[in-house]
């Protein structure tokens, strides 16, 4: 860490913050600059509150150098996180397709999409039991019920399943019933809820908040793993800015930003990253271009009878299609659809 | 509800959709335009999802024309929700002040600040005993031990507290102790939590996600209010922007809008809103002329020591001059700070 | 258009905003809805303006139902806008590459550059004379000095030349030199400039403003196709959101939805859309996926003695590999790189 | 400046950067931590680019120390510049108010609302000649005869007359009626339009970007001052955010955090900033609670005729309202609107 002092600081406080970082045992080297003075910290400075610092007296900014994830940060961890969920594999050379409805609405349905999906090629079942819905009117899921449904398509199709979690007492319920738990965009910061899913053995899939940094995005991540959680994917699905055309702004750039500072899995989520089935599948072909490892995408038998999302939602001929156009583009950037 | 048909949409397209309607009880009224066939649904039209209707056939886009929010908007409840909280009224003529630490972090600083804001003229106390930090190293709260330490300052000073709660299961733990449930701004789409707030018997004060719109927060007031809670007060906290000087953007203009959408008392947080102490007591006199019905603001009584958030805190001395300079705008708008 | 009518609206109220409609020609449709009455406008409604009826008593909103788009829009003019410069085809099967420092900065400088990024299998050469900066101490290009470089490195090469005008009278002076006129995105919405290019013979290519709309490049696009000029390609560059870690985020979505609404051809700028060399070639090949039309990237010999944005900047040898690399892509989606 | 160099970066990359920090006449300061290598620079360093540093070979990234704005910032100039204009003092204890229609639409509308605002107690007379509109098919200002009109309307009132120019041609003309040039939102950084202005010899209100950072508004305020005109007023206007019930967000903050960073006079435009005429009244209430040295404010006889922007138009009785509630504001920050 750098501390920048005013140019109307005066000797006293420097002495003075100085004091303070040597109480954490941390090392000061002074650098006096025409107008400012500039405090370099030596040693760990994790110890030390940056927030502190900037508001004592004399005090201008300061400036962190090392990053604060360690455990989710390539820096110390250079090699790829690759693991195996119910024998596929994450984050090698093979990338996995996770697709199903945006919610379970009924056995037959999400049978049906199980099946289409899989033979589309899909890896793992996507359905959620829980919703967050904006309005309290709004359909929220069918819980228990929803839950015992994909583990029904799941012993019909072989398939793993992936659904969301939205509070920490769920967390052993659902992880009863699913292979994978989704932490839903706004529940990123939710800290009681990572701090659950990081106790718990089964593979975390955590999504970017809309409003959320890449660099919260990694330090959500670092909750997750610092509980002992090591199986934990992220995935970008848009973002929120002023753009109102299209429900999200997918950030491609996220993608090979976090391939470089983190080992962890990248999986893109093209239909709430656009909102609007008609550009599912060039951005699909788009996030396979720029490096993800996977892609999760809402098929629906009948788009227009979903109960949440249909706007968003590819019928299983079109995913059919889009795994198909997908071989190549992979094939690209040295990768693989199937196995 | 009105539904736009694309330019290419057939007579069937057009049957079908209006079939799709008056299978939810709601009639249809046609209008054919040069380009477009405009299909006006009449009657409640909270049964039929919006989505369906977008991705049927021949269909561009749909109109909301009600607004969503219905418990918390003024339409159907034009006079101010005014409520008292041990004695003190909230969203009538008097503003309420709450001021106290970021975070309580021992028992005779927060002691030691509860009386120094009670004697500048704050009428509640805040603190936090469960903090949210977007660091797992970072200081989370003293939990439990923190919300007794704040029982113990509201008993001395006689001001009612307000206090954060995370997580479901925490609700009975700290609504017994607190007085009012603050859910912060990264929990205003924690549905789970707005639900067990809205069932229990305490105030709350709902603050808006850093990146969720005036809607947003309204539909999540509606979860609370849908589950019985009517004690209700909105907080502006600062929204996230481009702008990187400040921490995040006060949005002001949220103030008379808000006043203008829903009945319910609206409290600014300039201590947030800014980030930077030094534009607390301008922003705070801003929010005021604004229309705001109250402020919370972190007063800590040395600002280089604390534990968290200490940047936009103010000292006693700073926050009793504020709240000086707030009673002749207060007045301006018809407003008082003291009884 | 639709114009909503306030619950509270009077008889009055909707006679009179039904006149002022028939006043410029158009016909009326009403429709009484159980809580607000619907009035539809039949008819050429761009002699109406949406803003007047807005504050006509009893208004609650308006809703556009036409694209306000009409050169611009794929709707009346559905087959892809396709034309070539100096003998290169843009917006047909073959794939543009636009490439070259960010500024010219000297003869030998650009004329090396030229040859490199020609030989690579760029189309067409990139390079700044007049540029614009944020500060006015920074380097603001050669100006006419410039131009004459980058004139000669097309003699010398035969590629042709694209370069920015940022002032309605630089118009005749750069149409002198160069190939294709660029507009930046701090200028997208220059209109006296917009004006002047649609008034030259030469092809344009339009940046989108960092925080502009997709509807806003369109109409920004409208005015230089309303003044004559049909050789017009847009440009996205990135927009500026919360997210810090990189310059821009570049929407990836506007590409499919431009192909969708716009028969103009779509150029993507991977440089100014990450701010970061390392990021430039997975999202090129994310670009061309995506459905791009062509790229323009920077590269320089020397990025680290470039004068302006080197950071961003590719050596010749990574953008021979990044053009290698995308020609599978390309292929995958029917198109090509190299002739 | 500071550059903090890789954990991988070598002696000879370190001594490489040294050497090109002294090849530009400044001094090195190594500081090695346990990590990083941090490089201080000491000396004149606004000759050194840092982009150019930030690419060479072991170069994590630069920080900047100084405040790139030396003519605008307090740091050389801590006084508040006042000015006058036509005997208006502005910057000083008085308060500035300007008012009047979005654009000249005609000249008995114009003199019928001069004379209005007078009366009001308006010191300013703003109206658009030249207008900016997104469609090429909206009403686009009468031009030079809208200058004449606000000509004949100060001859006849009084009152001094701001206008906006929208290109570096325009300066003379403009600066031959008015007295005060405008530079709008979109044309903050058109380089060529600051340049003008800056060489003229008329007060110049500069109005922040819809997507402009506080630094670059700086920087473009910077631009006018260093080409000689000390005259410069800064106007907050609104940032275009994610949210949509407001047409911008009027960013409050900015107000003391640039009384704080600039010398320079700050005008708030309620009328922009909000989109809603509702929402005038208490935003300019808390721009002059928040330091605000003016308001600049769009007021029309009736604003269901205007040719533009009517919808956020106050009637001259409310402005006069207005103007009477500012008074007691004012004096309680220690200011006045009328004389």
């Amino acid at each position: 860490m750098i501390v920048i002092m005013k140019p109307s600081a005066t000797t006293a406080n420097i002495a003075s913050v100085s004091a303070r970082i040597e109480h954490f045992g941390c090392r000061v080297h002074l650098s006096e600059g025409e107008e400012h003075t500039i405090i370099g910290v030596i040693g760990d400075v994790r110890a030390i509150d940056r927030e502190q610092l900037e508001r004592m007296e004399g005090v201008e900014r300061t400036v962190r150098i090392q990053k604060p994830f360690k455990l989710a940060g390539r820096d110390f961890h250079p090699q790829d996180t690759v693991f195996t969920i119910n024998g596929k594999s994450v984050g090698g050379k093979q990338l996995i397709i996770m697709a199903g409805p945006c919610a379970v609405e009924g056995r037959e349905s999400l049978l049906e999409t199980a099946e289409a999906v899989k033979e589309s090629g899909a890896h793992v079942l996507r359905g959620g039991a829980f919703k967050p819905r904006t309005s309290p009117y709004s359909f929220q899921g069918l819980g228990e019920e929803g839950l015992r449904i994909l583990a029904e398509a799941r012993a019909q199709t072989g398939l793993p399943v992936i659904t969301e979690v939205m509070a920490p007492e769920q967390v052993p319920l659902v992880a009863s019933y699913a292979d994978i738990l989704q932490i839903g965009a706004r529940n990123m910061q939710n800290y009681a809820l990572l701090h659950a899913v990081g106790e718990s053995h089964h593979p975390v899939m955590l999504k970017r908040g809309m409003m959320s940094t890449i660099e919260e995005l990694l330090m959500s991540a670092e909750y997750i793993l610092s509980h002992g959680n090591e199986r934990v994917m992220l995935c970008e699905r848009g973002i929120r800015t002023f753009e109102t055309y299209t429900r999200n702004t997918l950030d491609i750039n996220a993608v090979p930003l976090l391939k470089q500072l983190t080992h962890l899995p990248v999986i893109v989520d093209p239909s709430h990253g656009t909102g609007k089935w008609e550009l599912v599948a060039p951005v699909s072909r788009a996030a396979i271009a720029a490096g993800a490892d996977g892609l999760i995408i809402e098929v629906h038998p009948r788009p227009d009878e979903a109960m949440s999302d249909g706007g968003q939602s590819l019928k299983p001929k079109r995913f059919t299609e889009l795994i198909v156009s997908l071989q190549p583009i992979a094939e690209a950037v040295g990768r693989t659809v199937c196995e």
